[in-house]
C-alpha cells in the first residue's frame, strides 16, 4: 500500500474518531443527559466538529488526496483503496467548500430557528416561525453558491445525501408513481375500513420494549455489538462497527409504534454492523446513503415486521403477552389493523400506501423554495392544498400541517425524499431476494432470519459506501431505482387486505 | 483583561472541551458500552488524548504562558485570573516535561500489565503480575526522571495528586497517628464484637437504589445537574459544572455498601457541582486535590452518613421499606453495626478505624519500592508482614492481600496517601463546621442538610483549583492537614460504641 494512502489513514481515522466521540456525546444528550448539561453539551460539539473540520481540510489532506488521486488513477475502480481515496476525495471536496464563518452562521440561525419552530408549532402559529425559515433558506441558497452549478440548484442539496442522484433522477421516479398512489387510495377509499381500536388499549410499556427486543434479536441484531436506550426521538447511531446503537420511545396513545420503530432501527443498525470491518475509522464505514439505509430499516419494519408470515409465527405468543388487548382478535384481524391505510396530517404516522404522498408533497415545495418560485409566506396555504389534492384530507391548523417536521428548522433541505426512495428501494430489493430466496416466506412464518440477514449483508451491507446508491442498486437488482416493484407490492398487499 | 489571557482561554477551553469529550466516553464505556466495544472505544480515547495534549503543548501555548507569567508578576495573587495562569503553567510545565513517546509505551505497559494483574488476582498468582509490576516500577522511575530532582523522588508522583505536598509531610502526618490508631483497635479488639447479621440478608436492589437517590437528595445532590447509573465499580465524573454523574453497583453479599457508595459518589458530586461556574472550561474547574475531594465524600459517607444524628432521621423510613430484615432491630444497634470494627484483609471494605492502615501500608510499600529499597519478588511477604503488624491479621492468599488493588497495575503509584489524608481532612472541616453551626446535629437529625452544604460550598466547592490544599485547609481551618481531630473523632465515635 502507497505510504501516502497509509499517511492519510492515519489522519482520516483520528478524523472518524473524532466523528464517532462526537456521536456518543450526541447519543448521551439524548438518552442520558440532565436538563441543564445542554449548553456545555454544546460547545463541546462544537468544539469536536471544529478541530475534526481542521484535520479534514488541512493543506496536508489536500496535497496527500491530490498526489493520490493521480497515483489511483488507472487503478481497479472496485478495489478498496481505489474507493477510499474516491470517497475520501469527495468529502474533502465538499468540506473545503464550505467556510468556517459560514458553518459558525448556519449554527446561530438554525438554533434561533428551532427554537422558534418549537413555539410556533406549539402555538400552531406560522408568522413566528416565518422569518426564521427565511434566513434559513438564505442559507441554504448560500450553500449552494459554494458548489459548482449543477443542472438544477437542489442537485446539490440532494447529492449530500444520495450520491451521484439528481433531482431530474428523483421527479422522474415520483412522478409516474404519484398518480398510480393516489389511484390506489381511491380504490381502498371506497372499501370499507379495516377494524383497529384494539391496537390502542392499553399495553405495558416493558413488556412490549421486551418483545421488541425478542424481535430485533431474532432478527439477527446483535446485542453484544449494540444496545436500545429511550429518547424524546427515536434514532440509530454507530460508534464504531462494533457499538452499533438503537433508540426506541413509548407513546401511550399508540403503543404498538415502539414495536414497529425498534424494528425500523434495527433494520438500520443491521446495516452498520454489517460493514466490512475493514473500513473501521474510514470514511467507506456506514450505509451508502439515506436512500439505501432507509430501504433497510423499512424492508424490516414493513415487508417483514407487517407481513402476514412475520405474524404467523410471533402472534401467538404477542398475544399470550396481551391478552386481554387482543381478546377475540384474529391473526387476520390484527394484521389487517396493523396495515390500516387511511390519510392523515402526520407524516410519521402515515401508513404504507399514503407515506410517499407526505414525501412527494415536500420534495415539491422545497424545490420550489429553492428555485424561489414559491413566497414561504404562502408555504402553508400550499401545503394544505397539496395535502387535500393527494390524500384528500385538510390539516385543521399548521401544527397539524407545515409545522409539523423539525427539519427545516435545522436547514435539512434536501433529504425528505429519501425516505420514499428508501421505500422503492426496499421493494426493488425484496423481489430480488424472493428470487434468490424461494422459501423465505416460509423462513419468516418460522421466525428464521438468518438467510434473509445473510443476502443483506453479503449484497448491501458489506460495501459500506464503497458504491454510490444507484450503481449498488443496479448491481444487485440490475436497474436504476424505480417504482414499479414497490406499487406492485402496494397492489398485491392492499388488494388482500382490502378485497380490492 | 488582556489579549493573552483570553487567547490561552480559548486554547484551553477547547482543550477542556476535550477532556470533557473523554470523560464521557469513559462513562459510556462503564455504564452502558456493549462488550464489544471496547476495541474502538479505546483508539477513540487515544486520539482524543493524543490531540488534547498536542493542544496543550503547543509551542503557542507555551509562548502565551510564559509571557503571562511576566504580565501576572506581582498582580494580586488572590485573583481568578492569576489563580488560572498559576494553575495552566503548572499543568503546561508538566505536560511538556512528559514525552508522547513514553506516554505510548506506558500505554502498552499498562494494559498488559492490567491483564496479567486480571490473571492474577483470579488465580491468586503474584509470580503472573510480579514481570509487569516490574516494568511499570521501571516506568514510574522514567516518569520522575522527567522532573527536576524533589527532596524525595516520590514528591514527583505526590505531586501530580496533592499539588504542593512532600513526601515528608505525608509521612510526619501519618507517623504519629499510626501507633494511635493501633492502639484504639487493640482497645477495641478487648470489647464484645457488635452485632451485624442483620445488614447481611437479602435487601431489593431497587428500593436500595431508590432510598440512596432520596438521600442524595435530601444531601443536596442537584439531578438537574447529575444523574446516577450503574457500573462495575463506583465512580464519580463530570462532563461541566452543570452535568456531574455518580454512578454505584450492587453487590448481593453486602447489600448495603450500595447506599453507602452512593452518599460516597454524591460527595465528590457536590463538590464538583459547587465550583465557581466562571471556572467551565478552565483548569480551574474540578476539586484542588484528590485529598479534598475525599474530605467531601469521606464526610457525607462517614461523618453525615454513619452517624446517629442521621439514622435518627431515616431510620423509621428505612425500617419500613425493610421491616423484615430489621425486625427487632432499635436503631442502636442498627447505628453500631454500621460501624462495626473489624480489621479486615480488604481495603475497600475496611471500616473507619481501620482504613488508614490499609493505606499507611501501601504508601510505605510505594515509597520503598520508588527508593529501590524493596525487590518486587519480596512484595506479597512484606505486604502480609505489616498487615499482621498493623492490624494483627494475615490474608490467606495474594488474592487478598497485595493483589487486591488495580491500581499499580496501570502506573498508579503515588495517591492512595491521598485517601487516608481525606479522612483526616474530613474530622478537620468537620470539627470547624460544627463550631460554625452549633445545632449541626440537630439540623442533621430532622434531615436538614442545607446549612452543612452551603457552608461546604462557601468554603471550599466554589474555589474548584483556585487553592491549593494545604493553602485551603489552612485558609478555612486555621491549620495545615494534621491527624488530631481524625483521632479525637475516631475515639469519641468509637468509645461511644464499644464502651471504651
Amino acid at each position: 500500500m502507497s505510504d501516502k494512502l497509509d499517511e492519510l489513514k492515519a489522519i482520516l481515522g483520528e478524523v472518524a474518531d473524532l466523528g464517532s466521540a462526537a456521536a456518543v456525546l450526541s447519543w448521551d444528550q439524548q438518552a442520558n443527559m440532565p436538563p441543564a448539561g445542554g449548553e456545555a453539551r454544546g460547545q463541546q460539539l462544537a468544539t469536536l466538529g471544529k478541530i475534526a473540520q481542521q484535520m479534514a481540510t488541512s493543506e496536508k489532506v489536500g496535497k496527500l488526496i491530490d498526489d493520490l488521486k493521480k497515483e489511483f488513477e488507472g487503478a481497479d475502480a472496485d478495489s478498496d483503496d481505489a474507493a477510499y481515496v474516491r470517497v475520501a476525495a469527495r468529502n474533502y471536496d465538499k468540506a473545503v467548500r464550505v467556510p468556517p464563518e459560514f458553518v459558525a452562521e448556519q449554527a446561530v440561525v438554525t438554533t434561533k430557528a428551532f427554537e422558534a419552530w418549537v413555539e410556533a408549532k406549539g402555538k400552531s402559529d406560522f408568522s413566528i416561525f416565518r422569518p426564521h425559515l427565511e434566513k434559513v433558506l438564505d442559507l441554504v441558497k448560500k450553500y449552494i453558491s459554494f458548489f459548482p452549478p449543477a443542472d438544477h440548484p437542489y442537485d446539490t442539496l440532494l447529492d449530500d445525501f444520495e450520491p451521484g442522484m439528481k433531482t431530474s433522477d428523483v421527479q422522474d421516479i415520483f412522478n409516474p408513481l404519484r398518480p398510480k398512489q393516489v389511484d390506489l387510495l381511491k380504490k381502498i377509499a371506497k372499501k370499507p375500513q379495516v377494524k383497529d381500536a384494539f391496537l390502542y388499549k392499553k399495553y405495558n410499556e416493558k413488556k412490549l420494549w421486551d418483545f421488541g427486543e425478542e424481535v430485533a434479536k431474532a432478527f439477527g441484531y446483535d446485542f453484544n455489538r449494540g444496545r436500545q436506550d429511550k429518547v424524546p426521538h427515536p434514532f440509530q447511531t454507530t460508534f464504531s462497527v462494533n457499538d452499533v446503537r438503537i433508540t426506541t420511545r413509548f407513546e401511550a396513545d399508540k403503543p404498538l409504534a415502539m414495536l414497529f420503530s425498534t424494528m425500523h432501527e434495527s433494520g438500520h443498525a443491521m446495516y452498520e454492523q454489517g460493514v466490512n470491518p475493514a473500513y473501521e475509522r474510514t470514511p467507506l464505514l456506514g450505509g451508502t446513503s439515506l436512500a439505501v439505509h432507509e430501504s433497510q430499516s423499512r424492508m424490516w419494519e414493513n415487508l417483514v415486521g407487517r407481513s402476514m408470515p412475520f405474524w404467523e409465527h410471533f402472534y401467538p405468543g404477542f398475544k399470550k403477552i396481551f391478552p386481554s388487548q387482543l381478546d377475540g382478535v384474529s391473526l387476520k384481524a390484527f394484521y389487517k389493523a396493523i396495515n390500516k391505510v387511511e390519510p392523515s396530517f402526520i407524516r410519521v404516522n402515515a401508513d404504507e400506501a399514503t407515506y410517499n404522498m407526505h414525501i412527494m408533497l415536500r420534495l415539491e415545495l422545497e424545490i420550489a423554495m429553492v428555485e424561489g418560485k414559491v413566497d414561504i409566506k404562502d408555504l402553508p396555504d400550499l401545503w394544505n392544498t397539496k395535502m387535500q389534492e393527494y390524500l384528500g384530507v385538510t390539516p385543521p391548523n399548521d401544527a397539524q400541517g407545515v409545522l409539523q417536521d423539525v427539519h427545516w428548522s435545522y436547514g435539512a433541505i434536501g433529504y425528505f425524499s429519501t425516505y420514499a426512495l428508501g421505500n422503492l428501494v426496499s421493494a426493488q430489493l425484496w423481489e430480488k431476494i424472493n428470487k434468490d430466496i424461494p422459501d423465505l416466506d416460509d423462513q419468516i412464518g418460522k421466525g428464521k432470519f438468518d438467510a434473509l440477514l445473510g443476502w443483506l449483508r453479503e449484497k448491501i451491507h458489506q460495501y459500506g459506501h464503497k458504491y454510490d446508491p444507484q450503481d449498488l442498486v443496479q448491481k444487485v437488482t440490475g436497474s436504476r431505482i424505480n417504482s414499479a416493484p414497490y406499487v406492485r407490492y402496494l397492489t398485491k398487499k392492499y388488494s388482500d387486505i382490502y378485497g380490492l
